[in-house]
């Protein structure tokens, strides 16, 4: 597979959280010569929030999770790649509790306060069996370096390993927020994205953990598509070990709290690279677009259209093809079915006006319009003309042949 | 561009209907070497009755088409290819007045029983005043075996023109239905297609046609899609003539008059053959999908589950590549955002029941599923499980490179 054109150079290090030790190795589920597998284990005392598909067709980790969720102690996380364990039925179900006993055994730990996740083909049985021994072996191998190897470890069509690191301040006291992800086909908003795990060592409480996850979410892993295909396993899982307390940093337990406005900020930041990351990585980018979208009715409306932008096969083709079709936004404005005003509204690529008051700028100049749409970050701005305070932004990629190339033959 | 594979060897003859008489010319709208404006003409008593985009960025003609159906009386109708003449704001507007202006004098008639229709790029001023004389001349021109160089000036990116015809018995007397239409791109359902023009010489009153219309478009029209993307100019018009009354056609004002039954099943039947030809001309199809939904909770529910499937680039893409991937109409499934039991999900790939309660068949036959796909007709049927009455039926293709050349470079 081609490595897409966004891929880093090289992998951040993520500098180590006290107690989070990861292992990953090869079980064999479906790739040969990968490591499939990843165990972390967490310190007594974690706490852990998360945002899961909601699809109706949600996979048996995912129910697993949100069955987890409600009491929020996490000790250990088992992720597998290869095979999303989804619609199969009681096997599923059966094969999600094989796992967590025998990760609960090698950790240590109740069964009830171990997270899984699995991504990779749907509706085939997944053999848990195969999970045998190798989680004894890897809850005796986790290191606190072993990010990298554990992002490595959750890919599927990625081209590359998605990692990052923050910090921010709690009462004076610096505390780390580390996060890997996945994610590169059947990336659509209305969830989590594929499968994101974040860690961090701050003294947050489990409530205030969820509201602060649930709200950066809009704004980021919600936020992207690559193809508009809501995946049946999507799963954002937030960890807090709560040892900067050892180091003097206060135990906080409302998301609203003036003493986490740092912590807040830091926390989107991460979770907004790691969801532009998996932009960066679509099927078959070539490009990436953010779609800004104001003077629509509601944010929500906003929102709407800029994802009826972002997922248009004709916007996307366009833009592969370095074409400045602004008329194609026209027309996603138009299906969205919120209200816009035809006759009022404003489109601009780039910082190039191409379009107000219901037709072409008149000194639109097609051949500035097509170098920012020839470049590889596009960004098309529009004001739908209702005078509303509705606003929003959605990242997306171009649609590419490789990206079909990919999909008609990702089983075989 | 590349012929569809669907094309047919040669057009079909569409009989005379009395009084509408069609002429084509090229006015060098975009193409060279093209025949881009249409005539037709139409005896005096027409009525006219129309389904139009729902698009909040709709054209100025289709503007212009939705104030004259109010009174549905017709004597022209004008259609130009390469050019919407949408979002062109007031120019947009003046285009329409200029063109509805020449028509009606050519046709000797009020300039508010002429309807227009444009299709090609959307943002560029129309300049009507290239249809100066051509009209006039069209008008002298005109004859009643015109429909075949009708449906080939209407075309954009179509493939090959798209005629049908149907005929029915009212009251022991039979009437004719012709129709034409065009569409491959930027076609999804929430309207009519594209462009679609249909003629009857049956007496029927506008508003029983206009019912007819808007019945049988639900199951048709806009139960098709190529790529999710609803144009800013679709229009389906029916002109009835009322001339069978001349051989004892009885005239007949409501869509429920039993003596409308082999009428309203002709128009179905025409309309369906139109929108069937618009899918297997669908911008780079190479197979065709029929998609059957039951047992959601309405019909609504159903058709939007349909849609799910249909405009699913994951399907599409397994589609184009011979893959039985059922794991993907799971997801699909799951995305529409409509009940459905996942523990109670059948579904079948043609006449192979690929999965059900909730996971694959027990006898499931992979090389069998893939046969079907490996198919140019594939359909794929689905029970949602909700023990529900909705059902619905959605036709669309697959997603192939071709599409992707066609669309980054379709305006060069």
């Amino acid at each position: 597979m081609k490595r897409s054109p966004f891929a880093p150079d090289s992998l951040p290090e993520l500098p180590p959280l006290k107690g989070v030790r990861l292992a990953a190795a090869e079980a064999g589920i479906r790739y040969k010569n990968r490591k499939d597998v990843l165990l972390v284990l967490l310190p007594e005392g974690t706490a852990a929030a998360g945002v899961l598909t909601q699809s109706r067709t949600r996979s048996a980790p995912v129910e697993w999770c949100a069955a987890q969720l409600g009491h929020g102690r996490a000790r250990a996380l088992v992720v597998n790649s290869g095979n999303a364990n989804a619609f199969t039925g009681m096997r599923g179900k059966e094969a999600v509790e094989t796992t967590v006993r025998m990760a609960a055994q090698a950790a240590g730990c109740a069964a009830q306060e171990v997270f899984v996740a699995s991504t990779g083909v749907i509706g085939e049985p997944l053999d848990a069996g195969k999970f045998a021994g190798v989680l004894d072996r890897l809850a005796g191998e986790a290191r606190e370096d072993g990010f990298a190897d554990a992002a490595r470890a959750i890919m599927t069509t990625d081209t590359f390993a998605k990692l990052a690191a923050r910090t921010a301040e709690i009462g004076g006291v610096t505390v780390t927020l580390n996060g890997i992800a996945k994610g590169s086909g059947m990336i659509a908003p209305d969830m989590a994205t594929m499968l994101g795990f974040l860690f961090t060592d701050a003294p947050v409480g489990r409530s205030a953990l969820q509201a602060l996850l649930a709200r950066h979410t809009a704004t980021t892993f919600n936020a992207i598509t690559v193809d508009g295909d809501t995946s049946t396993s999507d799963t954002l899982l937030l960890f807090a070990t709560g040892t900067a307390t050892e180091r003097g940093a206060p135990r906080i337990e409302t998301a609203d709290d003036p003493r986490l406005a740092d912590f807040s900020r830091a926390l989107h930041d991460l979770m907004h690279e790691l969801a532009l990351a998996i932009i960066k990585d679509g099927e078959g980018v070539s490009k990436i677009m953010t779609i800004h979208v104001e003077g629509a009715e509601t944010d929500a409306a906003a929102r709407r259209i800029a994802l009826s932008i972002a997922n248009s096969p004709l916007v996307k083709t366009a833009v592969a093809g370095g074409d400045a079709n602004w008329g194609r936004v026209v027309m996603a404005v138009g299906k969205a079915g919120e209200a816009a005003d035809r006759d009022r509204l404003v489109i601009w690529f780039g910082d190039i006006l191409v379009a107000k008051d219901g037709m072409r700028a008149p000194d639109y100049s097609e051949a500035a319009a097509s170098e920012h749409v020839r470049g590889r970050e596009i960004v098309i701005r529009t004001d739908v003309g209702t005078g509303g305070p509705g606003r929003a932004t959605v990242w997306g990629c171009d649609l590419t042949p490789e990206y079909i190339a990919i999909n008609a033959d990702y089983r075989s």
